[in-house]
């Protein structure tokens, strides 16, 4: 393990290596038997679920409720939305069958030919289908309206090229689906969700995002508007970290959904849906972590503080252990996590070395000398900064650490994020800058095609067309045509 | 709606449909176009968010931590333990193609023959198979033991007759997976975690268990031993709740998973595992639930107290408003969910209607005469009885009768338990008390042989052999051949 550590690839050597090396090393997530499907390990998923619980706070203030849709979905649902099918066919996984018995040979079990399905079923890419198919027994009259579930689940994609927590076949997420009787409160809820998605990736991943629309180019299969929060990483490149979509009626049409409204007459019925995944996971680790591994938010941290003694012999570790005693019990008690590690197997070095790749924001060590002395060594994991403070009060003093990193931490993220934001006006510099990553703000055209082309020859996206910022008209860099107002383009994940 | 509530038929008439009625009526699950597989909705799925808290609270308490691994799973990996592939084999829902095109005569889309999987995939029927080809890399020395995992997922069996909670194609469950370097510490670790579910059963869902030990026949496929938590409902069947095996070394042994013991020998590593599933809802509801509906034990109840005003005109509305306001408050501060009802759709019998059929545990109710009085109506759903209460302190009132209402309808359901658990000592008694319901406690041979012929005869089933209770010896109802105690026998869900 110590040898793991120092084996790290450096960020500047290669990122993409230092990112999965890293995410195996500090123990989140490993390939499985199956290609494409991770298996999330405790450490990991204890982000996961500090995640979970703060979003599913934030889901319920906002008025929804969860609830929970087969995994299975007719094939058939699939064809109703022409787009939402052209978008997700080709990375379905299908089941054909429904038994499997003993092989004639002894060699083992094989797939029942006698246990074909009728239709074939499949296994849910994302749930519009099923929802709003479930939904149409549901709504009756504007009475019925909203609908505002949302449902902690798996889903799967056929990835052909996957990476741990960024792109995997199976991956876990939420996925909101509203119903609303009218265009304008459905759009107002595809927004008001939008933004619950930037204020958790800003206050508590402690990653700034950019909050935009897509480009038609760029929209979820089957939405009229698909709204996103784009952040980028260390590398300059750009992660989609959120999406919620304004659907019209597109679904309601599909799986014939109508409701009585207020004026007593038929009408279909508008919906949104929204969703983060454990890609979020990886946006967490790409923003922050450094050479030495992780660095957690404070935020989501499932551990926030480690504690570890430095011991001559067993007499003096009693007496570290009754003194640290104390103030675990105090920094409990402040509802802050804390971990006292005086395990005898492994040596300080190791711990310190161990505690750091994990990303563990704080780390407190109680020697010999601070034991006289009535102090302790902290250390920040963002900075890496030493300093001696007294027992006294010390509870106290990492509490407001720990808010100090979260903060510092978005910052410098934010700083990154500045100083990687460019604008350009002509195409020949977009080609230039693009290769040093980044963010460029440039006018378009407002076209697919002009979009396609840009993409082709630079691999740039359009990440979003921004909601809040300079909306200054001006004409496209390819093109030469009017544009409304600049776009963030990215090179992205 | 309150014709529906009306409609329910009474458990005297039809048990069986009293339930599939109820869990529709009361809005906790229904059919999806998926056969044998259920919509969860979200009262239904509130009371399993409740029981997932309080469950994973207490596997933390015990040491555990979360982690997640694949929805699919190799055909092959089944095969590797002889009894658990004929356990399962025969329900897997099988993956056989992971893409579809469109159709050529353009009626929708088809599966693509191109994209056919190597290596089918089953969706996980449980995970044992899965997890301990993973462990295999994780483990190399009695330093890496014991692993403490615990999985939150959903699962699929093909079963042919599904009902909703009870037996469903797909269900939500956790699935504990340990692994130890010695007997001694997995047989421990099986019988733990059966105590916790027992703990959690009485505790939490007032339902009364017999913990014991399942015959061989009833073993889960591919146990040493499998222990249960077995309850009874109000029909006298028993609902088998909760089952924990110790696995011995057999999924070791079958994915190669050895490690250095403290001696440096090798040595297969010990395994348990352990779950309970959204079938737990269905235990809760034909535990307590009477003619008028649900009867949630306050502990597990999403709304723990609803509050109905009535009111002549507006301004009476503001007044009791107001005076509820601060009921409502403080409520909260002490822990209690609370819903203030004052919405002006529907009248207040609808209300009353509703909140018992959906097993509300406490009923407040502020007329204009109780504005006046300072006083309010307070029901108990489990009675259904109502008493008048001064509004001073009323909060600690209400704190007080939940408590008394969770252990109401625990002691009540405890009492019917033993009501209609009978002592037998002939098999002509035996097949004469088993047509009506109830546990009954015989002496067994011990073999499976005497056992088949019981089921076959009078379709019960060996629930448990008691961990507590009499042991002492006897002889077989059956054969006369020795008995070491009595088992409990009963037909089952």
């Amino acid at each position: 393990m110590a040898k793991e550590l120092k084996d790290l690839t450096k960020r500047s050597e290669n990122y993409s290596q230092w990112y999965n090396e890293l995410v195996v090393k500090a123990d989140l997530a490993e390939q499985s038997a199956v290609r494409g499907c991770m298996v999330i390990k405790p450490y990991g998923y204890a982000i996961w679920e500090k995640m979970q619980r703060q979003l599913d706070d934030m889901f319920k203030e906002t008025g929804h409720v969860n609830a929970y849709f087969p995994l299975l979905i007719p094939k058939s649902f699939l064809s109703r939305e022409a787009e939402h099918v052209e978008g997700f066919a080709k990375e379905c996984a299908v089941v054909t069958h429904y038994r499997l018995k003993n092989a004639a040979d002894g060699s083992g079990v094989v797939v029942d030919p006698a246990a074909k399905l009728e239709e074939e079923l499949i296994i849910r890419p994302t749930s519009e289908t099923i929802i709003w198919n479930t939904y149409k027994n549901w709504v009756q009259s504007y009475r019925d309206l909203p609908i505002l579930c949302n449902q902690w689940a798996n889903v799967f994609r056929w990835e052909m090229r996957t990476r741990l927590f960024l792109r995997t076949a199976e991956f876990l997420w939420q996925e909101g689906h509203t119903a609303h009787a009218t265009r304008e409160e459905a759009e107002e809820e595809a927004l008001k969700m939008l933004h619950v998605y930037g204020e958790f990736a800003e206050k508590y991943m402690a990653v700034p995002v950019v909050k935009g629309v897509k480009s038609a180019n760029e929209r979820f299969a089957g939405a009229l508007n698909t709204y996103t929060i784009e952040a980028m990483m260390q590398d300059g490149k750009a992660l989609q970290s959120g999406t919620s979509h304004f659907l019209g009626q597109n679904f309601a049409k599909a799986f014939d959904v109508q409701f009585v409204n207020k004026e007593n007459k038929m009408e279909y019925v508008w919906a949104t849906s929204w969703g983060v995944s454990t890609r979020l996971i990886g946006a967490l680790i790409m923003s922050h972590s450094d050479d030495n591994g992780l660095v957690l938010p404070p935020h989501l941290a499932p551990i926030q503080v480690v504690i570890v003694p430095i011991y001559k012999n067993q007499e003096q570790l009693d007496l570290i252990d009754a003194k640290i005693a104390g103030i675990v019990a105090n920094l409990k008690a402040l509802g802050v996590s804390v971990k006292y590690d005086n395990s005898d197997n492994k040596r300080p070095g190791f711990k310190f070395a161990d505690y750091e790749l994990k990303g563990v924001p704080v780390r407190l060590v109680m020697g010999g000398r601070d034991l006289e002395s009535n102090t302790m060594e902290v250390m920040r994991r963002d900075t890496l900064e030493k300093e001696t403070v007294s027992c006294d009060g010390i509870e106290a003093y990492v509490k407001n650490l720990l808010e100090e990193i979260q903060e510092n931490i978005y910052q410098k993220a934010l700083k990154h994020r500045e100083e990687k934001t460019i604008t350009v006006d002509t195409y020949e510099e977009f080609k230039e800058k693009i290769e040093e990553g980044g963010f460029i703000m440039a006018h378009w055209d407002g076209t697919p095609e002009t979009e396609e082309k840009i993409k082709e020859e630079t691999k740039a996206t359009i990440r979003c067309i921004p909601l809040e910022g300079d909306k200054t008209p001006g004409v496209c860099m390819v093109t030469g045509k009017p544009s409304a107002c600049r776009v963030v383009f990215a090179r992205s994940y």
